[in-house]
């Protein structure tokens, strides 16, 4: 299903929304289950558990099956995260996130990366020109990487994210996601002068999500941790049964099956 | 890859094979690298990973995307739980576990379920026509639910097993598996009368690796434990990132990004 207005509207409240990234259609259906608003994927959670590495690489023919997978079985609104859009050709990331809407998405994530910031504007003008014409309501949540991969020097990085944030608005953006973003001061700062509802990653000591709600953050998403988090324990599990063959110790602390098979009735 | 001799010959070591049930490419991928054996499937865990109840109601083509998907990137054998075959028609049964042992698969776990144990003997001299025809080696599992869904009294049941399994060697079985035998003694007594290799499920209570050996247990699997531990662990992690938007408790416990980067280079 598709809830466009729905999702955009979530963006608009007076505390952020909190999306605990999925990775699969499981997951998916498991987080709706407990009381998310919404839905959004994380890129390495999904690549990993398809056998990939992040880091745009995914075959885009995975991603739009899953979109549709995951949208024919939850009821709240799904944003994808596309990396890159799978292409430095704007037409062809154009084609891409259509494919994706048309599966079941409300919205998106793209990236800018390392790549120049023109590149990004090209592929969203591409973009919008297809949502325009076709009036496919779509919340695109442009992600720079200013922080996370160290783009400028320190002390330019509050300027140029918010200079970049400026020529992503101009070209259709719907939202900005700032992952490696964690000052409580900066983050404030740039809500303040950026006109679009911002998204920070969890971050080792980020404030919580009351806090960051009053710093004007409109969106704040778990990005690949929790996922990271079932790898380690689906490890230890597996390496204490392997060596021992023990099974109770899987057992501790396991769903019961009969919830499982509950969520997918 | 398919490696069904090495897979064959894993079930006659001194010590049970013990396999920590996979669910997706992630899970395959992750146990190979902590040190299995081999690898084998999860219905229930596959199932529920792409948003379907465990109980053959899966889409064969997924089981076989999957397959494929699998092979390519691990190097240990293989095996896919195909719970009934996917089919009351015994040709469409063997096209089906056709079609996965062409994806890759060393072998499979096939049951008989509430059903006929005649039935799944025709399914049995269906899939061995087709394995003998083109000369393919197949490690062929034969699942009987006797214990798991008390199909008889209680007193009946070793009786039962041991008819079924002889049943099921003529027809080209390799292997019993018996989900839901937990009783060391009827153990023991089952593996000694039955002339294939003894494959046991986790149950709470039963005894470890070492002890089944002793009893002539050829094989142990994690069935959907391992899965079920880790749903509640991402419900868990999610439930709490929901309700306060924290981060450091999503990050404690993680598996490193990098980590898990290097797994899928």
């Amino acid at each position: 299903m598709n809830h466009p207005s729905t999702f955009r509207q979530l963006h608009n409240m007076e505390t952020p929304l909190i999306l605990p990234n999925i990775w699969d259609v499981g997951s998916a259906r498991l987080f709706e289950s407990i009381g998310a608003k919404a839905l959004a994927t994380t890129s390495a959670g999904v690549c990993w558990a398809l056998g990939y590495p992040d880091g745009s690489s995914l075959p885009i023919e995975w991603l739009i099956e899953l979109t549709k997978r995951i949208s024919a079985i939850v009821k709240i609104p799904l944003s994808i995260d596309m990396e890159d859009g799978y292409s430095s050709d704007p037409c062809t990331v154009a084609m891409n996130v259509m494919a994706v809407a048309d599966g079941g998405a409300a919205g998106i994530n793209i990236e800018d990366g390392t790549g120049d910031p023109s590149l990004l504007v090209s592929k969203l003008k591409a973009i919008r020109s297809h949502t325009d014409k076709r009036k496919t309501d779509l919340f695109i949540n442009l992600r720079t990487d200013v922080y996370l991969q160290n783009l400028v020097k320190p002390e330019k990085a509050k300027k140029e994210t918010i200079r970049r944030a400026l020529l992503y608005k101009q070209a259709g953006a719907d939202g900005l996601f700032i992952p490696g973003l964690s000052d409580p001061n900066t983050i404030q700062e740039i809500a303040k002068d950026v006109d679009m509802p911002i998204n920070i990653m969890a971050w080792p000591g980020l404030p919580s999500a009351e806090k960051l709600g009053q710093l004007g953050v409109k969106r704040i998403s778990a990005g690949s941790a929790i996922a990271q988090g079932v790898w380690q324990h689906a490890a230890a599990l597996a390496k204490n049964y392997l060596e021992t063959g023990d099974s109770d110790p899987i057992f501790k602390g396991a769903m019961p099956y009969a919830d499982l098979q509950n969520l997918f009735k």
